[in-house]
């Protein structure tokens, strides 16, 4: 077995009509869809559209790190 | 009608005693009561106070994009 | 009295398996039992563990500012 | 007359079909329209959005400086 | 229907001998025979290659987003 | 009463013969005229001309918070 | 053949007990055996874990920039 | 005796109500007054509060640099 | 012959009336007139004037490299 | 036991004439003999001396982070 | 005559006991007896030395910018 | 003799094959061939070359600082 491991950081963007947590939420739950042995996430932005003069969507953007399978 | 619009970006600083997101909330909502058209915002920084030794109020200081009228 | 005042800071890490909001909290509580007259919080950097495809815990590193006694 | 002048600078997002440097020039142009005495301006971010794989509008975002009447 | 979406931004660099446009150009269309749905692109770096005292290839390089299929 | 303040930041650029300093207050007594309840500076940005060999004028970038009016 | 190429870069964490050149070159040579065409590398963050009061992992976090194959 | 040494640097804020200059002569002032050995100082942000439309007292955030005693 | 090169990076701003590209190219070609082996280039800045409600001149702000001679 | 732990973050400096990696190891072990629980580091800024035109010292910024005790 | 300018922009430290802007203008006083054409100048960092616990030298980072002969 | 001394600081790009410290060395001794007083290096970038899978050149980009003579 290796004594060093390799990991991958893609970029994704999380929404929510909720909160900014949940927006993270959401992007988390999406990607684990389809990469495994996802580790941590870092926030990059937080963002998001107004409707009628308030909050419609909040938007964030993360990185999320995983283990590179076999490394 | 124009083919391509202009928009302006204001720097506005919210605050909430309850949460992140409503210090945005109460920013985008106080400047909506001037400023029509507003269509995003953008978390440009977060901070706050401390009071005995608790958070007294959180603040955000967001930027808020509008389209300009006739544009 | 002195008219002037001098202020530090110093960099902390809270986590929560709640909120980002709770992860400040925590950081801002557990300072407080030895820090006195903190004034103000920076957020500088919102990120956390993943576990299973979904959120373990936020972690938000702060910058914490106080007072120094005297000045 | 004063020996030194005060500047205020706006941010601008403008638009095009065509190319960065003519969003940049709708941006001013219409900017012109309502405020007086431009006289520079700074690219803070250029971006656009794609359509059917190709580029549809280039966004750039501007800083536009002006001299404050009577400064 | 969901009623929030997750993207995914992906970080490209195009190249042309013509413009900076042709090569955010280029690296859109290059990118679009194998990704769907791109939606944006935000300029990160512009640069290139000098040969002979004058421009050899403008590089530039870009993120682009794209939502992620079924969120 | 409202128990949270909005705040809104401008940005200016000041200058002077004299200092940067002098450059600052410059700025923000020209923008009192118009704008009320000024209540902090941030220095964006210093720099200045260059006549024959010494400085001509400091110029200095700052934004300006004030508290939104009724807020 | 085309006159202009595309690349994509991608981002990377290696890491290595030994040294901080070990941790880019594990990185490099674990990414290479499922991308072709890697061209450069771009160390983005330098850091590491410390364990009994000695660095036990160095981690190195990279971008990868590869052509496009056909591109 | 060692041929290296270890540096700290711990982050303050000094105020003044003459100038930018004077504030950090405040805080390097205080500094001294419970840190030995301090051997450098960098400016990290500038900023003030305003009152009745002039500058009230100026801030600035300083980096301080001292060696740590024995290394 | 040596197996690895040194070169040296310069920052220059170039401007025109007609494009931003154009503004690189010029900056590029009067460089070159005094500037041996000149590599690549990098966008730091890109600004200009305004006239008349309307761009004056594009001005870009570059870093030039070029190898050193007999490295 | 707490399910939530709070970290702190110091700013120190180490030198080394060998190495950089060096530099940083002198940093954690001088930290070490006064700081329990360190349990990371992040490399801030890589810098040096030069003597006779030639490296004198490595001199390299580094963050390091510890668990508080009791947290 | 050109209808458009080359400037270069180069990087001075200057240093004075007595201001930072004093330390500005040495730098500028300095270059200019062998830079011709000086225009404009812009603060890039401001720092210093500390003796006896307070301010021994004040240093500041400066880019200066000059038209290049024949431009 | 000046109380105070003036420093110019220059970009260059050394590289190795060997490793990160050894590109800096390069460019250092390279550069000391033409200028003398060299005093202090800044790493402002650090990237390279992929040859096959595996680093080819490390490049590292530094800021280098030296004493103009006579100041």
């Amino acid at each position: 077995m290796s004594d060093h491991h390799t990991y991958k950081k893609i970029e994704v963007v999380g929404s929510s009509r909720e909160s900014t947590d949940d927006a993270i939420r959401n992007a988390i739950r999406q990607t684990a869809k389809s990469v495994d042995n996802l580790e941590w996430f870092e926030v990059v932005e937080s963002r998001g559209h107004v409707v009628d003069g308030d909050i419609g969507h909040f938007q964030v953007v993360l990185k999320l790190g995983f283990r590179i399978e076999g490394s």
